[in-house]
């Protein structure tokens, strides 16, 4: 158990939503209805062009810091978690959103990467450095994939959405935080998804898929299976025991496989890929957001969540509710607290 | 105290030493004798247009590993830091090195940038990692300047260099590992350095100065000393306790007047940058690999390490010596291991 709590979650889905008709305006050799059909994505946001990145990834933290009852003084450290990068590479993106939060020297700040499972990643990376002494620690995903797509190649263009999204991590008493954790990065699973850097290779920067959505599917379904197993096991549980199961959401056909391969009721979940596309590493933390501030998460809880993404990289975490329960976003459920649109 | 030891640390400085003659060779309106007088600078090693950058990782990971007495599947934990990026964004450049390791999901991994401070970043993490059962960690800085600068801008054309350096993380006992820690990103401090992305801006991708020499070297000098005094004092030392000083080195002009603002003898320090060239997040780890292999560093001694970057990030972290010393390192220098070619 590495002590820790979530202390606050928010998202951000920039723009209105986009169907299909409205996505593929334009690009005429794309039918809305295959999209449909295909893979299961009815609709998505795409931040406007000359949004800024940062500034999106802020308004996600004041919102997790908002759920959190906490100032962006409280935080110590920020982790921005990346799949597809921002407008530059030095400085960090991170320092960009500390000074979009007001914030000079009291908290640091870092850019993180390991493609969808980046979120994971920073959250492990959190809890441990909540319990050691540095915390509250503050993780935005900032996942701008509309900037590096196009319509000429269809597959990634129909499923990507944009989202930005937050979670607050803090300590935890001893019976709260991370149960377990597997993590692992494994290249002979397959090199799956690609996106060159122009700057170093003259290559255009998009995101381009090398393998079969068969295969893609059957990669997914096997590493968040095995490694979701793994970590239950390890904690002395079988999936049964589990209130909640939150894996990466790479279509909602390939999502549909997943939870049928994991043997779940859908009910414990929390689908959201049908209406707002892939969204790389803010996949699980959208849908640990939506979990927290709709659902009836109660003390002692267990919550799975698992991810796949390019590299191969995989991982699994399990978390345990503390006692005292997600009360703020209990009470923001009961209408203590406002519901944000982007709840609507 | 966070319980933690350096296991190993290797360094690789890609292709030949490079004078400043032969730095500016074919850009006539540079003096080789007006970057010396003003810089300091006078050799650097800059990797082949055609090198991998992650093959070149992996290298500097070997030798880490080697000085550790571990074979790669030893590792759980890989960070890549980078401040200039690799040559795609997805997958991570992380999950390059885990592959040309020859690792098959024994280690996870993950890309880190927090500008120059990147590699105290991950050594803190790496730490609070290790002590929390999450190790050993392999942090592997790159940094491949050489791609990022051109001559058409002299300022960073004639001061980086092009380095690779890893260190090993492993758990420690109760009087080892990191005594204190301070990090901190302040955009108030300035805009001092610059690097756009061409895939999201369409901007040439080279690294600019934002500020003068003059006042990026008083930022360095205010903002080292600053960080460096807090953190001692908050162990309860002054500087004169402390056996080795690892600053940051941005050039040998500034290095000169941080260690005079620090008032220490240089002989505790590791001045490197005269002969490698400013290496941005590996100038500390590639210091410290040197501290270890070449001098008298014994148990019970403190190590400590500051650095600045643009964000503007900073940091300082002070490491504590094991009873038992870097005994893999001690009888490395007295023979029993083969000296590396680097270190020549």
């Amino acid at each position: 158990m590495i002590p820790s709590r979530i202390l606050g979650t928010g998202t951000v889905l920039p723009g209105p939503p986009l169907d299909n008709a409205a996505a593929v305006k334009g690009a005429r050799l794309l039918d809305p209805a295959w999209i449909e059909a295909r893979t299961g994505v009815r609709a998505r946001h795409w931040a406007p062009a000359e949004a800024s990145i940062s500034a999106l990834a802020a308004d996600a933290l004041r919102l997790a810091l908002d759920a959190a009852g906490l100032g962006p003084e409280a935080l110590r450290r920020l982790i921005y978690v990346t799949s597809t990068g921002g407008e530059h590479v030095i400085p960090s993106m991170a320092s960009d959103v500390v000074d979009a939060l007001g914030l000079h020297g009291t908290c640091d700040s870092m850019d993180l990467n390991n493609t969808c499972v980046g979120f994971l990643t920073a959250l492990d990376l959190a809890a441990r450095c909540a319990h050691t002494g540095a915390g509250p620690v503050g993780i935005v995903v900032a996942e701008p994939f509309s900037r590096c797509i196009t319509p000429e190649d269809p597959r990634p263009y129909v499923i990507f959405g944009d989202a930005f999204t937050a979670t607050i991590v803090g300590s935890g008493g001893p019976a709260e935080g991370i149960l377990g954790a597997r993590f692992g990065t494994d290249r002979a699973l397959g090199n799956v998804a690609w996106m060159p850097r122009t700057g170093m290779t003259g290559e255009p920067e998009r995101i381009t898929f090398k393998a079969s959505n068969r295969t893609m599917s059957d990669l997914a379904v096997s590493t968040l299976v095995k490694t979701a197993e793994d970590v239950v096991r390890d904690a002395g549980f079988t999936l049964r025991d589990i209130a909640w199961v939150l894996p990466h959401q790479p279509n909602a056909t390939m999502l549909q496989r997943i939870v049928e391969a994991l043997g779940i009721d859908p009910a414990r979940g929390v689908p959201m890929v049908a209406e707002v596309g892939s969204l790389g590493a803010a996949s699980v933390p959208a849908s640990l957001d939506r979990l927290l501030r709709t659902r009836d998460v109660r003390p002692g809880d267990h919550i799975l969540m698992m991810s796949v993404g390019a590299g191969v990289s995989y991982g699994a975490l399990l978390l345990q509710v503390g006692a005292e329960g997600m009360h703020r976003f209990t009470s923001r459920r009961r209408g203590t607290l406002p519901t944000l649109t982007e709840e609507a």
